[in-house]
């Protein structure tokens, strides 16, 4: 067989445009002069997967979790060395996924916190973040930030409102609208005191332009692209 | 198992970028409103397989073919019900690739001529064709546009010379020098009567924007993605 040495699968489709948006950062993320110098992925990507925000807010709705162990099984299967997962809100299950294969998932937060600790002139109260309601109900990014020392700044429940539209109407492909929304819980969140905000649901980060005009910003997709990088570049 | 009944999978990574802006047009393609209306795909994107346009031209280097027809089988074995190949020049090696699985692979040039049947008021003098030297020394286009009732014209060797360069451009990252060059070669077929041209390099659609500027033309890379969408839907 003709596999590479290291190869990561992808458990991606949470949503499709999100997953092609993580694969455009590896590929921006490596120094290639031709085809071959870039890294090779295996990637799974189903849109189909039930909605990860709303079975972590409604115990009645369907949940993703057996798609996502399969998916994450077959990958590994068909010759996947790691893992890596671009949807924030899948993160809530990541104790199920990872025992559901040998191989290591690299965690989108992990590598969220390793571009925290590069940011210059952090202060602890400064760091807010934008999510799916499921992500912040699961409250993984406040447990994994706190392990490294990070406090975070979580929207009120009026610019929550905002962010969940903002995400809905990226995912229906609505974008313009979706940049001219952001910006009233962007500016919000700097008016409260935020420095940087982490665009912690991989949708966010396809208007990331527009976001960037108004405050710094840690891109969850990015950092796990990077992380991927890294990960296929160790030895 | 839990298993789309219709899955495509995606032989890519020749180049990586290429790969990706046809998922991207899968997406642009697929009337949704959420995640959950997408089509789920499984993508080998693996940069790593020697250079097909090379292998057809150079006897002596490294070939494709074996890399080729196991990630297939892989993708079959993963559960992929059919395959494309989102690159032109790979399509030399079409016969071997499809000995190597089960299941259907769609033809890139097929979807082409899906597309020129459609083209209003197209005379057969008309069609001219970018592509790499491979592709053009291989003459799968022309075989398969002459059975559909289609004549191409071809580069000449000073015009594919440039058509060589933008397409190693292009693959370099050098999308603003691609863009440039591009230009004349456009210029040259129109003034030798081309009414359309064929971007029959996945690497040619990444400067769609500027061509079309110029010409009308037909994308192979769309012209896939409504193939592999037509396959999905079709009961």
């Amino acid at each position: 067989m003709h596999l590479p040495p290291k190869l990561v699968g992808v458990l991606g489709g949470m949503g499709p445009a999100a997953t092609v948006d993580f694969m455009q950062q590896v590929i921006c993320s490596t120094t290639a002069s031709c085809d071959q110098d870039h890294v090779p992925l295996l990637i799974f990507s189903d849109p189909t997967i039930p909605d990860r925000s709303r079975a972590i807010i409604d115990a009645m709705a369907p949940s993703p979790v057996r798609m996502l162990c399969d998916h994450a099984a077959r990958l590994e299967e068909a010759g996947a060395t790691a893992l890596v997962i671009p949807c924030n809100t899948a993160h809530h299950f990541y104790e199920q996924i990872a025992g559901s294969v040998t191989i290591p998932v690299l965690h989108i937060v992990d590598a969220v916190c390793q571009e925290l600790d590069c940011f210059p002139g952090l202060s602890e109260r400064d760091v807010a973040i934008m999510a799916t309601a499921g992500t912040l109900r699961s409250r993984f990014y406040e447990e994994r930030l706190a392990r490294a020392g990070y406090r975070l700044m979580v929207p009120t429940d009026e610019e929550q409102a905002v962010v969940n539209e903002v995400i809905r109407l990226i995912k229906a492909g609505e974008i313009a609208a979706a940049r001219v929304q952001v910006l009233t819980v962007v500016r919000d969140l700097k008016a409260r005191g935020a420095g940087v905000v982490i665009l912690g649901c991989t949708e966010l980060p396809l208007i990331r332009d527009v976001i960037g005009e108004l405050i710094s910003y840690i891109d969850s997709t990015d950092a796990l692209a990077k992380a991927c990088l890294q990960y296929v570049r160790s030895s």
